[in-house]
């Protein structure tokens, strides 16, 4: 059996993979956008899942390549379509599409990256090619879902800990794990290998997000790079945010209720009365142990995955390059 | 063999059909819309031509029922993602998506409603799928394409015949003749006979194209419901423009210059004064035979098709009533 891959060598395979795939075509209006998306770089985290999870058999990763690179494509159509619909100016500190662009050129160049992820995907032996056209068709339909759902919570006053959970497993998590679902698949594994791949990847996607919406407000800012608490400055609704909602009494739901009605407070007034509700509520400690229980599952499914522990290396150094942040 | 089925009924068929597929769904932000799009209507004449073409081969129009709600799902995709393009207020007489609810719902229903396709489309026997997936995402591939070339001639100067004819291909023509080829592909047809279906959309979709630019601005207004020469007054690159541009005198290109650099101008005036350039230069009896030469194109493909004349005679039908506005 070859030697398992290391993360940082799929990382450069798919790297010179999505270089050389070529979107030099006509109208240019329609393919610029997509070459310059696919460029911002990112750490192809999800092509890498699906990689891993066909080197853990010892097949050939190139044979789960197209799919991989489809994964990806497909991600970033999801980043172009988002990035208008949630007004961003910026995508990895360069600007959006629809902002160098306008915001017709982000809908049709998604559009057509997003049929560019469909024509990578079927590039599979046909015996493999319904199973990866449900698990995907699947996905995407979820991954809108989630996103619509997000939406929906920023005018919706109370949201119960079971919808965000949802939405944030239907907007991340499900296509780390189809990610790794049609890894495996192609490396032929059986279904029972193929849904603890899967239910590994829905964990460990929960468990990422529950740690960013932690870190948000008690990461080491610097590190992170971000806007300290950003997530309470936007009133965005985090697992933090709904754990104090769910937990708090009259006077802390004033609070709650007065600072995430509106923008317009003095940042470090609103963030620290806000800390002082989630510090009385330990909400970290709760939010914490749910992100760890998922991390736990995570781990369980990988564990239940029927090849030998030296095979897996590779899927737990990349959990840990995950969740580091906060170990 | 069955008796070969009318337009009429693989209409009420297909209207069926899509009454059934449920889009009472979660989050109904997401799916109000998709229903909303699907019941405005329309000739349900893309997966018509999907059923004929399986059923001229005797085969149970059944069979490729999926396929052909597809292609609908798809059209009524590009539709919602268009009018936002587009600006467009109405569509089929009642109000877009985009200005009903909003552009992000309209872009994010838009998408779930392409993976509903692709769902759908991908209820194939084993053995079709490779083929129908890399002719559909082809196909649509180049609906974006013919979308993007479509927007840029709204802001170039002059448009070559040859470019306009590959925008109306590819905006228009290639989902009828894709329509036509999946049906045929799902009823076991020789891929001769399958090419030929697709080239007999893709004539019949440039000519019917081409008279709808001819009925502009010479049809019965009545009957077409629409603005008399709409296209005229906003400055819309037809083949009527395009012919008389390519034809047109120092004296002539100035008339046209002028009346379609502006949108401000008194429409009686504009459409006289365009009208009498168009009448100079017989733009209306040249693009009368482009539109023909289109036609005899299809007719002869049709004919080429290697099954019995009664069996192509719903396909004969479809093609005078697509074209019985200038017969």
């Amino acid at each position: 059996m070859s030697k398992l891959k290391s993360i940082a060598e799929l990382q450069a395979l798919l790297s010179l993979a999505i270089e050389k795939t070529s979107f030099q075509e006509e109208p240019a209006e329609l393919y610029q956008p997509i070459s310059y998306v696919l460029n911002l770089g990112g750490k192809r985290l999800r092509p890498a899942l699906v990689l891993m999870a066909t080197d853990i058999y010892g097949v050939d990763v190139e044979k789960a390549l197209p799919q991989a690179i489809g994964m990806e494509l497909f991600h970033n159509f999801t980043l172009m379509h988002d990035d208008i619909m949630d007004d961003a100016p910026l995508r990895r500190g360069k600007t959006t599409v629809h902002e160098k662009w306008d915001s017709n050129i982000a809908i049709l160049s998604g559009d057509a990256l997003f049929v560019k992820a469909y024509q990578s995907i079927v590039k599979a032996d046909a015996k493999y090619l319904a199973a990866l056209m449900d698990l995907f068709n699947q996905t995407a339909l979820e991954v809108c879902e989630g996103q619509q759902y997000d939406m929906n919570f920023e005018t919706q006053d109370a949201v119960s800990m079971s919808a965000y959970l949802k939405m944030i497993k239907y907007k991340t998590a499900v296509l780390l794990a189809c990610a790794l679902q049609s890894g495996a698949l192609i490396a032929d594994a059986s279904e029972e290998d193929q849904k603890h791949l899967y239910d590994f990847g829905i964990h460990i996607g929960l468990a990422f997000q529950l740690m960013d919406d932690i870190l948000d407000v008690y990461g080491d800012q610097a590190e992170v790079g971000k806007q300290v608490a950003g997530d309470v400055l936007c009133n965005k609704k985090t697992c933090l945010y709904i754990k104090a909602y769910e937990g708090a009494n009259e006077e802390q739901l004033k609070v709650l209720d007065y600072y995430f009605a509106h923008q317009d407070f003095d940042a470090q007034e609103k963030i620290s009365e806000v800390m002082k509700v989630y510090a009385e509520l330990d909400v970290r400690l709760a939010c914490r142990n749910m992100m760890d229980e998922h991390y736990n599952s995570a781990i369980n499914h990988l564990n239940s995955v029927s090849v030998s522990d030296d095979r897996k290396l590779v899927l737990v150094q990349f959990t840990e390059l995950l969740m580091e942040r906060v170990n």
